[in-house]
C-alpha cells in the first residue's frame, strides 16, 4: 500500500493501518457511497460502461469470497449457489456469467440481499483476518488486490451513478449543492520545461501495486515541456466557440466519424440552458464553471483540442518523469474523500512555477497505448485476467481525479480507457 | 362496456355500474398487481417488449390525465411538466418521448413518487367524475377508453412482470404455488363442424367496442371444423419429440430463420432440468402440466404445430363465426381475476359436443392478418393513433387469456402481435 | 397456359404452342435482356433484393437442370458439381448455398462461363423435350413452372438492372431513349361502382397456375368502387407539394419510422435536378412524365397518398372481382415485350366508362396480405418452398407491370413482396 | 527514392532514374498485375476492406489527377466531373465521395472506361514531366509521393485479388502454380541478442519517406534477443495442435471473443481438404508448405502464438535497432517482383548466425502502436490527411512482404493495420 510508502506524503484520507480496520473503512466507504440511492437506482444500467450499483456492491464482494473465503477459510461454503453466475465481471476462468450488457435487467437479487450477501462475507472476512499470521504470503498479497479492487468500484460508483441519474430529464441531485464559490479565473497556464534524458520509469518503491506498473524499466525522453495546470473550461469553451467540433482537420478520423455520428459538440453532460452552458453534476443541473478543469471528454476531443492549440498530448513516460520531477503529491489534489465529486479549480495565487493538479482532480488523457511494460508478466490462475488482456487499443490515463480515493493513487499508476468513453472525470493536460 | 351486453353473461369479475366505483376497481386493480413487487422490479426492461411496471403504472395514469383531466376537469394544472416526455407511449401527436427502448434506464421518478402521481390524479378524477352530467358524451367515450386501457395494461402487467422476473437465475416466485392438483389427462380433442355461408361480423352489441372491431360487416366463409379445445402441452411435446423444431418443410420462412437464429426448441419458459421439462411461472420453477393448454408459442410455432398434424390454424373470421355459434361465454374460461396466472386444463368431464376454452384461458393465434375491417375509419386527433397505425405486419389473436380482466374481453375483441412474439399466454386450436 | 385460354385474348407476345419453340422463345428473351449490359455490370447486387443479373441467367438454368434434367433425362450428369452451391436460391431441399447477401461478392464462374452453362442446358433440354411424349405428366407441369419461373426473373432482370445502372452518379442508359411524346394530361379519374356479393375467385381456367391462386373459392364483398384508372405523377406530386411526407397522420407506424430513417420525400429515383422532378430510368435521367402512372412507391406511401386522399387501397379480392367485372385484358396493357420499361400515360381519349390499366403498366398494391387461400396445399419435395413458405407479411399486387410478359400475367396472379420495397413498378390505384 | 540510398543495395527489381522512366514503370506494373483479371474480378468488394481492383486502378489515377496535374498543368480541364467523387478514398479536404463499403456496388464506369482514364492521365503527366524543371520542389515531392502511393495500392491488390479469387467455391487461379520444390524442413530458429542502449531510429537517409517516419528521435531498449527467422507454418501448426484456438488464456480479450465469434481455427485461406491441410492461393488450392512462413493471422493470432511459446512480439523500436544491428537488405527477400505472391522457406543451407526475412516475404507484426514519432508533424491541405488522421487504435508493422515492391521497402519503413486484420501477408517473429 503505497499511502505507507516514502514518495507519497501522509494524507487525510490515508487508511488505517491494521488489516481488520483497513477492510472495514473500505467495505463502509462503498455502501456509505451508496446510501443517498434508492432500490430503483442501483438496478439500471443506461449504457453497456455503466454498470448498476447493486451490481458493483455485489461483485466486490464476490471477489472477496471467491478470492480470499472460499481459498482460505476451512470449511467455507458460498452464500448462494447462482451469485459467481451473476456477478462474475469477466474471468473466464471462473465459469459463465450474465452479459456484461445484461446487468441492467437483472431486478434479482433485490438490494437488501446484496447488503445481506456483503455482511455475511464480511463477518466472514473478519473472522479469516483473525487467522491471517498463520496463512501464506498469497494471502495477503490478494487480500490488498481486494481492497484495491473495490477502491477502483468506488471510483466507478461515482461515475456510474452520475450517468444513471443524469439519464433522467428530472435532473435529480445526488447530493445538496455546496455554496457557490465567488467567481474566479484560473491563473494563466505557464510551459514547465523537463530535460530529457534516460529515465527509470514504472513502479520502485515499497508496497503494492498492480502487475501493469511493473516491471520498472529506463525510457529515454527528448526535453519537453508541460502546462502547469489542467485546461480549464474557459479554454475548452474557446475551442467550441472556434468551431472545433465541425472542422475535421483537428480529428483523428475515427473521432471525426465519431463527432458526426453522436452529435457531439462539447463534453458529456453540458447542456444549453436558457442560453448559457449548464452540466449535470451530483447536485443536478448547475452552471458550467469557466474556471474549473474541463473533463468529461473523450480522448479524440482531448487530442483534438490540443492540435487546435498547436500543442500535443503528453506521453505516459513523459508525464510519469514529469510527475517525478516536479514531487508531485495527493495533498492538494481533489479526491473521492473530499465528497465533491467535482475538480476543483486552481487557486488564483497557487505558485506558477510548480505543477499542479497532477494528482486528484482528472484523469489526464496521454497518447500512449496501454500495452505491457517490458518484463511484463501475466500472474497466474484467474488473477491472471485482471490486467493483461486488456492490453490493446486502448490509452492510458494518469493521475487519479476527484472520484479516486486518495489512498489508491500512485504517480506509477496506469488507468486505462478506449479512446471514445468520456463518463469518467476525464481532463486535458498540454504538452510540446 | 360488454359487462352489461346480453352477448355476455354477468360474470364475478364483472365491473361495479357506476363510474366512480368502476374508475376506483380499475385503478386499484392495477396497483393490486404491483403489490408483490419490489421496487427494484418495477424499473428494469429487460426486452424492448418488456415495460418496467413502473412505466405501466404512471403511463395509464397520463392517459387519464391527458385525455380527460386536462381536457375537462376547470383549471386543471399538469401534475409535473416533464410526466408527458417520460410516460407518452407512442403518440406522435403529444410530442416527443423517451424512446421505447430506454424505458429501463430510467430510474426516476422512483416507485413512490409514481404512486403519488396516481394518488393525485385519481383524487382529481375523482372530482371531474362528479361533474360527469355536466360534461359532453365525448367525456364518456373516451372515459370508458382509459378504463379499457388500463385493463390492457393488467394484462401486460401479468405478462411483463413474468418476464422480468424469468430473467434472474434464482427463478423468483411472484406469489406462492396454489395446491397442486392430481395429475389428470385432458378429455381428447374433437372435431366440431360449423357450416359455411354468409355471416356479420364485427361488434353489434350495445357498449364499449375498440374501433378496430368496427364496422360490423358480412362476410362468406365454407364449411370447416375447428377442435373443440386448445391444443395441451402433452399434444405439443409430441410435436417437439417427433423433431418439430428441426424439420424446415413445417416452417414459414421467417420462422425458420428465428428457430436457427435463436435456437428454439421448446416454448418460451420452458426448461429441461433433471431430465424433465418445467417452466417457469408466476411461482418460480414448476414442472410443466401435460394437460393444460400449451402457450408462450409464436406464431410460427403455432403454424408449424398446425401443419405437422395436417391441420391449420382458423382465420379470425371462422373463429368469430365460431364463437357466435357455439355461445360461447367467458363464464367457464380461466382470467386475470383468478389470480391463476395459468390456462387450466379442461375437466376431464367436460361435455366432448361443446367448444371449450374459446374465451379466456390462452390467446389463440389466428392466421388473419391484423387489417382494417371494411369502413374502418380513424378517430380525429391523438386517439387516432390508438389502433389504426399499427395495422400491418401483425396477427389476429381472439378470445382472452387468464391475463386477461374478464369483463374487458369481447367475441368481436381484436389482439394483435407480431408472428414472433411469445411472452403473451399465445396457444393454438386448430381448424380444418 | 394461360395464353391459350378463353380469358385472355391473343396478345402478340404470345408464346408459341410447341414446347421446344416455347422454351426456345422464354430462353433467348432472358439473354436478349442481358444483351446491353458489359461483364461488370452483371457481377454487383447493390442491395440484398437486387441479384446480379449473371446470378440470374445462372439460377433459371439450375433451375432446370435440377429439376427436369436430373430428373427425367438418363444418364445426365451435372454441368459442374459447385453450380448447385452458387445457383440456388433458397431451397432448403436442396442443400447449403451461398448466403443471398454475399451473392454480389462472386466475380467467378464469369459471364462467359454462365452463358456457356446456359448453351449446355439448353442442349440438354432439347434433348429431352425430344422424348417428352414418353415422359409423365409431373414433367410437363415442372417444365411449364419453369418457364413460368424465368419469366419472374425476366421481370426481376428489368427491375434489378434499373437499380443497379441507377448506384452510379453517371447514370448510364440501358438502352436509347424512344421519341419523345408531345406532352399530354392524364383524362381525369372517374370512380366505377362494382355491385357486392359472393363471388368465385382463384385459378377457374385451363392450363397454368401457381399453387398459390388456388384453390378457387367464393369470397364476399360490400359494393365498392375503383377509379378507373391508375394514380399519375401529377396527382402524387400534389400528396408531396402538400406536405404528405412530413405529416404522420397519414401513415402506418412502421412506414412513418421508415420515412424518418431513410430520409423518403419522393418515389425512389426521383431526383430534383435543376428545380424540376427527374427520375432514373433504363434511358438514364429524364423528366418526370406527369401523365404517367406514378411507380416505385412502397406500399406504405400507397397507403398514406390513399389516405391523404380521403380513400384506400383495394383488398386483393375487390381488385380481382373488378377485373372480371370489367373484362380486363392485357391487350391495352404495356409489358415487357413492348421494350419501354414504363408505365405509359393513358390516353386522353380512353372511354371514361371502362376501367384501364388493370393488366400492365404497374403492379398495383393491395391491402390484402399475401396468405394461403383456403385448402391451400404446398407441393411435395423441394417445389413446396416455391411459395408457401413465404405466406407471411407480405402484401399482394395484382395485375403486372410494364416489366412483366404479356404471356405470364393473369386475372388470378398473386404477385408479392414486403411493404417496403420500392424497386419493382409498383403503383396505386384509389378504392373506396 | 530510398533505393539509391546507402543502406538499400541495389537490387534487380530497382526503378529507373529519370522520373519519366520511373512513372512508366510504376504503372505499368500496376496493369500488369490486372492483367490476368477478367472484367468480373475486377467490379467485387467481398469485404469492406477489399476494394475492387477497378477501383484501385481509377483511384491512383485520380491521385495523379488531382494532386499534380489539376495543380500544375496549365490549362488541364479534369477528364470527367463525376470521377473525382467516385474515386477519392478518404480525403475529406476533397469533398464527399461514395461510401467505402459501397465501392462494390459500382458496375459503372467499366474497367475499359477506367483504362481509359489511365491512358489519358499517363499522356498529361508525360506532358507535365517534360516541364518538370520549371516546377517548384513542391511538385517533386508529391509527384514521388504519387509513385510510392500506387505502390502501396499494387500490394493491396495482389492482397485483394487473391481475397476476391478466394470467394469462390471454385478456387480460380490467379496465375498457373510454379514447379513445386522438392519438400525440405526450415533449419531450426535460433536466438540473436542485441545489447541495450539509446539507439536513433526513424528516417535518416536520403531520399523519400512517409511522414510518419519522422522525426528520427533517439529510444532507449534493453538489452533484447530475437528469433533468427519468421515462424514457420510447422510451428504455427504445432500451436493449432495444442490446442491454441481453445484456450482463452493465451489470447488478449478482444482476440477470444474474435476467436469465439468467427470461429477462427486456423489462418485465414487454410482448409482441411482431405484430411490435410491447404491453403487457397494465387495458383487456386494447395497444401501448406510446412516450411514457409505462416502468414495471413492476426495480431491476436500472433500475440497468442508467442504467449503459447512464452515469448513475446518485438517493438518496432526493437525491430528498427535489431535491422539496422544485423544489416538487413532487400536482396534476400521475396517481393512483388519475384511473381510468387507466396512467403518462401528458408534455405536449409542459410547461415544461423544471420537474421533472415527481415525484409521481404512476410510482414511483421510488432507490440507497438501506430501513434506519431516524437515531432510529427502533419503536412498541410489534403495530404495532411495521409497518415496522421489513422494514429490510433492501429499496430505496426515492419519489414514489407513478398507483395511489396522491393524500391517501395526502407528499414524505417511502418505499415499499420488494425488488429484483427487477415488478408495481408502477416506474420510472426519471436522476441523475448
Amino acid at each position: 500500500m503505497n499511502s505507507d510508502s516514502a514518495s507519497l506524503p501522509q494524507v487525510a484520507a490515508a487508511l488505517p493501518a491494521s488489516a481488520p480496520a483497513r477492510f472495514r473503512a473500505v467495505r463502509q466507504q462503498t455502501e456509505a457511497l451508496c446510501r443517498p440511492l434508492l432500490p430503483e437506482d442501483t438496478v439500471v444500467q443506461p449504457v453497456i460502461d455503466v454498470s448498476p450499483p447493486k451490481w458493483h456492491l455485489a461483485h466486490t464482494t464476490w471477489f472477496f469470497e471467491t478470492f480470499l473465503l472460499r481459498e482460505y477459510l476451512p470449511g467455507y461454503a458460498v452464500y448462494h449457489p447462482d451469485y459467481a453466475f451473476l456477478f462474475n465481471s469477466y474471468y473466464n476462468s471462473l465459469g459463465s456469467r450474465v452479459n456484461r450488457a445484461d446487468r441492467g435487467t437483472l431486478s434479482r437479487p433485490p438490494l437488501a440481499d446484496v447488503y445481506a450477501y456483503r455482511a455475511f462475507v464480511d463477518a466472514q472476512m473478519e473472522q479469516l483476518l483473525a487467522l491471517q499470521d498463520t496463512l501464506p504470503a498469497a494471502f495477503q498479497e490478494v487480500f490488498e488486490l481486494g481492497l484495491q479492487h473495490e477502491q477502483q468500484h468506488q471510483e466507478l460508483l461515482v461515475t456510474d451513478i452520475k450517468y444513471i441519474l443524469s439519464t433522467s430529464p428530472l435532473a435529480p441531485a445526488y447530493q445538496p449543492a455546496p455554496p457557490t464559490p465567488p467567481p474566479s479565473a484560473a491563473p494563466a497556464a505557464r510551459w514547465l520545461p523537463v530535460p530529457g534524458g534516460v529515465y527509470r520509469i514504472g513502479f520502485q518503491e515499497e508496497g503494492f501495486c498492480f502487475d501493469n506498473e511493473l516491471e520498472a524499466h529506463d525510457t529515454y525522453v527528448a526535453d519537453f515541456e508541460l502546462q502547469n495546470r489542467l485546461v480549464t473550461n474557459a479554454e475548452y469553451l474557446e475551442f467550441m466557440e472556434a468551431g472545433g467540433y465541425r472542422d475535421f482537420r483537428y480529428w483523428l478520423g475515427e473521432g471525426w466519424d465519431l463527432v458526426q455520428q453522436q452529435g457531439w459538440e462539447a463534453p458529456l453532460y453540458w447542456v444549453l440552458h436558457e442560453g448559457s452552458w449548464h452540466r449535470f453534476s451530483h447536485h443536478g443541473l448547475v452552471a458550467v464553471n469557466l474556471a474549473a478543469p474541463v473533463t468529461h471528454i473523450s480522448f479524440y476531443e482531448a487530442d483534438a483540442y490540443a492540435h487546435w492549440r498547436g500543442c500535443r498530448l503528453p506521453t505516459e513516460q513523459e508525464w510519469e518523469i514529469a510527475a517525478r520531477h516536479f514531487g508531485a503529491t495527493p495533498a492538494a489534489g481533489t479526491f473521492l474523500e473530499s465528497g465533491l465529486y467535482d475538480p476543483q479549480p486552481l487557486s488564483p495565487t497557487a505558485p506558477a512555477s510548480q505543477c499542479h493538479q497532477l494528482l486528484g482532480d482528472a484523469w489526464e488523457w496521454t497518447y500512449s497505448a496501454y500495452h505491457p511494460y517490458p518484463g511484463y508478466q501475466r500472474a497466474a490462475g484467474a488473477l491472471g485476467e485482471y490486467n493483461g488482456k486488456f492490453m490493446l487499443n486502448q490509452l492510458v490515463l494518469r493521475g487519479g481525479s476527484c472520484a479516486t480515493p486518495a489512498s489508491h493513487i500512485r504517480l506509477t499508476y496506469r488507468n486505462f480507457f478506449h479512446a471514445d468513453k468520456r463518463w469518467q472525470y476525464t481532463g486535458i493536460r498540454l504538452a510540446r
